[in-house]
């Protein structure tokens, strides 16, 4: 058993360029013109480079959709009341949200997770149970805009609890675990995150979130400008980011992706919570951005600076901004192609057609 | 039995707007924020105004691989030589391909169409003759930068094969057909339709295709100038266009677009040389587009004003360029998707979620 945040950074290493080469020269050989399936083949030969093969495997995906209470809630940031954190928790677990629509078409299992939400989630059977996992660091984080989000110990806790969740997945064999989010208010500290990350304006960096108004924006900016002044997270010190200005939903995904590293599985990444939590995972070792693929780009405005820091290219870009996994999800469906055309398409001599010149 | 062009275009009618609105009503209900999930919402309402329905519906899907050759390969405008249309057919049926390893993954069935390859295809079992089928116009076209490349009735022949076949498998309750193609040169013809129709120049409508060098490229488009030059197409006549600058594949992409107008279905073009069958189609009836939806934006440089010009946004953008329908397939995934979001996730009402004040 791991306990310490270094004991995982320390076994990370970074994908095998030999076999992103040698996935290159099978691309070269498939029965098309010269790397005619573009991005497909790029995703194709990353998945190569992190599992170590040429035969790269999608066959079992999971979405976990890591969910949180945020005390920053309370100055007024977001449109939509905090009860409706549990309400869609109870909404994942009865199939009814735009992730379980997704993700029954990409054959992936939405797995829900209660990382830190204010009520107790008490599902109504067995079978909605199952995919429910309790973990509540603290009921809410406190109101970032006055102090810390949390406790060190609370950050570490978190990260721990996301890579625990995905270490158990990655040693049952799954292919691929995609990040997803819900917590009301989180796009201000998601975007506070992105701030002193990336080192991007507090206006280029803060969308309206869920929807809301101008004036509301105008606070949520000066609420995270207040948060960050009052409590000086330290750029370098990704658990100092998550402790300040964090959320322990962020927190969980941080761990999913330095799971990903960790284990040499593939991380898909969501829109701009989960990319938060890539940054904080990024600021604890940079090595895990080999392991992650960018779903999508997000319509929230700051999204794409933080795909940009992390050097991700996103593989789609359809104006969403819902989070709960939904661009990881349906990045998925992408996912499963290049693999299967890295694999399935007959080589030139394979098929008996003439190659150019 | 339908005689003429005009008996297609008499029948066509525009999509229906009241169920776009009655769609947009729904997507207002689901539980998320307002049109959360973006291009999403649109395709399924446009899919709501083309079936006339709240439940539109993705289940049988196809893709119809339209091949033909083109005599003016003997000015040396391509990277390949000839015989290739032909092999890639094989392929095709033997499953070995892009296009079916993209099709098998979003569970859509292949037929390859032989609509004027230049040798006869002869399948080598039972199982994969009953996916293709022949239909050839002509042992491919003339070269059309010394003359038309075929004649009006072979044009008006090959639109109708497309017609046909498409119409055969809509009342067989197809809910989606993508169009793709295989030609090898037939970015040139596609890029003489999509100059004459759009009016753009040369220069931004002839790209390098499967690979030309630098040199061909300008011979490329040197063969378009003297094409076009030649036979003086008229711009508001598609059956011209595609006589005089066509390909017999491009004329049966154009069929099938006209066929899911006059069905009232869903056809989702691919790239290049699909669009150049939509602007065929375009120009016969310009309703077409209420019924067409965009996989991809290809690499090839000429696609996005071809696109721009048919007021099509396209759902994938990852540098593809292969042709084959396999942008079409890809998005097949993205609009399984979006009708999933759409039938299946819960209103706030259903879920017990509180809305927005």
């Amino acid at each position: 058993m791991l306990k310490k945040i270094e004991d995982i950074i320390a076994q990370i290493e970074p994908a095998d360029k030999t076999w992103v080469e040698k996935a290159q020269a099978r691309t070269f050989q498939l029965v098309m013109p010269p790397r005619a399936l573009g991005r497909l083949h790029e995703i194709a030969e990353k998945m190569c480079g992190i599992r170590r093969t040429l035969t790269p495997c999608t066959d079992k995906k999971a979405v976990l959709v890591m969910a949180g209470d945020h005390g920053v809630v309370e100055e007024g940031i977001s449109a939509y009341p905090q009860e409706v954190t549990a309400a869609m928790v109870h909404t994942f677990l009865n199939q009814g949200a735009g992730i379980n629509a997704i993700s029954r078409r990409v054959d992936a299992e939405v797995w829900v997770v209660d990382m830190g939400i204010i009520p107790d989630v008490e599902p109504k059977d067995m079978k909605t149970a199952k995919r429910l996992m309790l973990r509540k660091v603290a009921r809410g984080t406190a109101n970032f805009s006055r102090g810390p989000a949390m406790t060190r110990k609370q950050a570490i806790e978190a990260i721990f609890t996301g890579f625990d969740l995905a270490s158990e997945l990655f040693r049952q064999d799954m292919d691929l675990i995609g990040t997803g989010d819900m917590g009301i208010g989180n796009t201000t500290p998601a975007a506070a995150i992105g701030t002193v990350v990336t080192g991007e304006s507090i206006e280029k960096m803060v969308g309206p979130g869920t929807g809301v108004s101008d004036q509301g924006l105008n606070r949520k900016r000066e609420v995270i400008r207040k948060g960050i002044e009052v409590n000086r997270p330290d750029p370098h010190d990704g658990i100092d980011i998550l402790t300040k200005v964090g959320g322990f939903e962020i927190g969980g995904i941080a761990g999913i992706v330095l799971a990903g590293a960790f284990h040499k599985r593939p991380v898909v990444i969501d829109g701009f919570i989960s990319t938060a939590g890539a940054l904080v995972a990024y600021s604890i070792c940079p090595k895990v951005t080999d392991y992650l693929i960018a779903g999508h780009r997000s319509e929230e405005p700051g999204h794409g600076a933080m795909l940009s820091y992390l050097q991700l290219e996103p593989i789609l870009d359809l104006g969403m901004r819902l989070g709960e996994g939904t661009g990881a999800a349906l990045a998925m469906g992408v996912i499963d192609a290049a693999v299967s055309v890295f694999r399935d398409v007959f080589t030139f001599s394979e098929a008996g057609v003439p190659n150019k010149d």
